[in-house]
This record gives structure tokens, C-alpha cells and sequence, in this order.
């Protein structure tokens, strides 16, 4: 099933508001109560699930329980993924300590880095190893998910060793366009990206304030 | 003027694109060029540029530097802003470090944190500051975007300090939702969530393999 990227995260903004409310014992829901809180239009909800065949029954709304059944399967969140952070800085840090990630599922099983200073020094669980052993690794734990946050100068190639690794998907925190092959799944994260929205608003507000 | 978040989104996906045709002194793309790298219908290109009144000319397409002036403008990207980080764990680290924020004008000019081991030590030129200052230094640095990276049970607290510092627009990474009040923007970063594209491709993958 081909569903829009931009649906799937909206799927994924449903189901922290579908959990918030099975917390609270609440049974049902409609597409205008799940819109409200979250700013969006309620036909756009209701487009979004019927993506997956989920309908609402008028007057009465979604199952609260079945439909975070419904999204928790499409997502792939019925099952942990193995992921590995390649890139040992302070970013790589943080996401390894990223509240929220284990409880999605996602385990991250191995880290990669090309400082001797680094390597052989162990998270949790997880020892360090050489960017060099990461084919080995890759195949030894099977790696589902390959996150880089190395500089920018070594991303593509740390790219490169994932994908003749076998990796399918990956996460891209360097702040560089890489490039992967037919099949491969890569997503950029520009965290600058989050911060012109508010740079935007802020500059309607001055614009505002001296009446432009 | 109001634009949608998302397609704010994409102007500075488009702006990224056309710095790097700029750098290679192209003059002028059309909208199906700039739409083609990074997988956007040509109409949403235009179809977006349209909302500030930016349209290509028939047979000849945008010019280049034009439009990088208009979008850079419309960001808000023409002028510096004072940012200040708030809770110096890793991601706080991570994010003061993040190559790209100083190049596009964002100035990081005070950072926070309750830990007495951290505060009063200094990154560049930024001395950590207690929690307690966040009010006296907002003011005297003119703080304008605060960025939370404070754990998950400290965040609507230190959002507080700052709206109540007067600052209008705010990026939070703690994993939990936190609210402000009328007048004041928020945005929310959930890392999991870059996370759940690829998960659902997998999962696809997967299925796919297994004639699902």
C-alpha cells in the first residue's frame, strides 16, 4: 500500500492523541475531536485513514483501541527494528538516549565511529566499533536502520557502506544531500527546517508591530 | 501574509536547491526542475511560490537569485535571531554544535540548565546559566527563539519561564506536549517520527518479500 509520506507522519501525530486518550478510557472518537488539538482540517483526518480503510460510523465516530491497532500495523510499529547510529558525537549520543525510541521498538544495536578514542567505549550495551566493520555488523545483527550523524565530509561514505551492508532505509542527521540507490529509502533531517517556520512567524510579527 | 507551515517547509527545501544551482551560476529553472530532485509536483512548486506572488515566465522559469532573495525574505533568513537553549544534555550540546543553524543567521546567545555542574562552564562564548536567570537574560540578550531540551518532566516549566520572559516562539524537543498560550508559536520535534517513514517502508518491504 503507497501512502504519502506526509500521511505517515500525520498518522503517526494520530496516534500519540489516540494513546493519550485510551490512557483516559475513552471508547471513541471523531475525526473533529482528533483534528481539533492538533490543527488539522477534519476531512484531511478522515482522507488519511480511509488511506488504510478505515471509516468513521456517523454519529458515533472511530474505536479508539482498533484504530491505534490499525496505525501501530502500517507504521511497522508492531515489531522492533534494529537500528544502528553511525557517528559518535554528541548528536549520536543524544539519539541513543532518545526517550521514545525504545518504547516505538526501535533498538539500537550497534554504533559506529572512526575515532580510536571512541571505539571499544560502550553504551549501555552497545560497544563502539570501527566504521570499517560495518558490513560485518550490519549482517552479524542485522541492521534494519542506519542513522548518520557523522560530519558532513564522511556522510556519503558511511552511506555507501550501509547500503552494500544491505540496509534499506536511512536516516540522514549530516547536514549534506546524500545519495542512495533505486530501493534504497533515505530521508534528510534538516533540524534548520524546524526552525524557519518560527523565524517565518516572528518576521510577520515585527513586520506586524512597525504596520508593513 | 499567512502560509501554511508545510509549505514554509518546502520554500526552504526549494531555497537549499537553488543555492546550490546559484553556485553553479544557473540563471534561471522552471518549476519542473526545481520540483525534480526532491519529489514534489511541479504544481505544488507552483502553486507555493505563487503564495508571495512569485511566478515563473513561460518558456523561461524563475530567476534563480530572485527568487533566493524572496524566499530568504520570507523566512526571515535576511536578518540574524537570537536563540537561547535550554537544558545542556546531549541534544542541547548536539544543537549548539549543529553546523548550518550560525549560517543561516540563527544565533545561539544563551543556554540554560538546573544542573550546578553545568552551569557557570562555557561553550564558544556562551555561559551556561541557571534556570532561574532565564527571565533577566531573555530580556538583556533579547532573546527571540527558545529551543527546549530539557527532559520530558521539566519541559512545560522551562516553556513557561520563557513565555512568560515574553518569547514568542519556541522549539521543543522534550518528548511530551506542552502548551502555550494565544499569540505564542510552538512547535514540537518528535525525532520518532522520521523514524515511523522508514519503519513503514520496511514494513512494506517485508510484506512484499512474504507475497503480502
Amino acid at each position: 500500500m503507497k501512502i504519502p509520506d506526509v500521511c505517515i507522519s500525520r498518522l503517526f501525530i494520530y496516534l500519540r492523541v489516540l494513546r493519550r486518550l485510551s490512557k483516559k478510557k475513552v471508547a471513541t472518537v471523531s475525526s473533529e475531536e482528533l483534528a481539533k488539538d492538533i490543527h488539522i482540517n477534519p476531512n484531511k483526518v478522515r482522507k488519511d485513514l480511509s488511506y488504510f480503510g478505515q471509516f468513521g460510523r456517523r454519529g458515533i465516530g472511530y474505536d479508539v483501541e482498533q484504530l491505534i491497532e490499525s496505525i501501530v500495523e502500517i507504521l511497522g510499529l508492531n515489531k522492533n527494528w534494529n537500528m544502528a547510529i553511525c557517528g559518535v558525537g554528541n548528536l549520536g549520543s543524544a539519539l541513543f538516549s532518545y526517550k521514545g525510541f525504545r518504547d516505538q521498538g526501535f533498538n539500537i544495536v550497534a554504533a559506529f565511529d572512526n575515532d580510536p578514542d571512541k571505539i571499544g567505549k560502550s553504551w549501555d550495551s552497545v560497544r563502539v566499533s570501527s566504521s570499517k566493520s560495518i558490513k560485518k555488523e550490519v549482517r552479524q545483527k542485522n541492521v534494519e536502520v542506519a542513522i548518520i550523524t557523522v560530519p558532513a565530509s564522511e556522510a556519503q561514505a558511511s552511506v555507501n557502506e550501509f547500503v552494500r551492508a544491505g540496509v534499506k532505509t536511512i536516516l540522514n542527521f549530516a547536514p549534506t544531500e546524500v545519495v542512495v540507490p533505486e530501493g534504497v529509502k533515505l530521508r534528510n533531517v534538516d533540524l534548520s527546517v524546524e526552525i524557519v517556520n518560527l523565524t517565518h512567524f516572528l518576521r510577520n510579527l515585527v513586520g506586524l508591530k512597525n504596520g508593513l
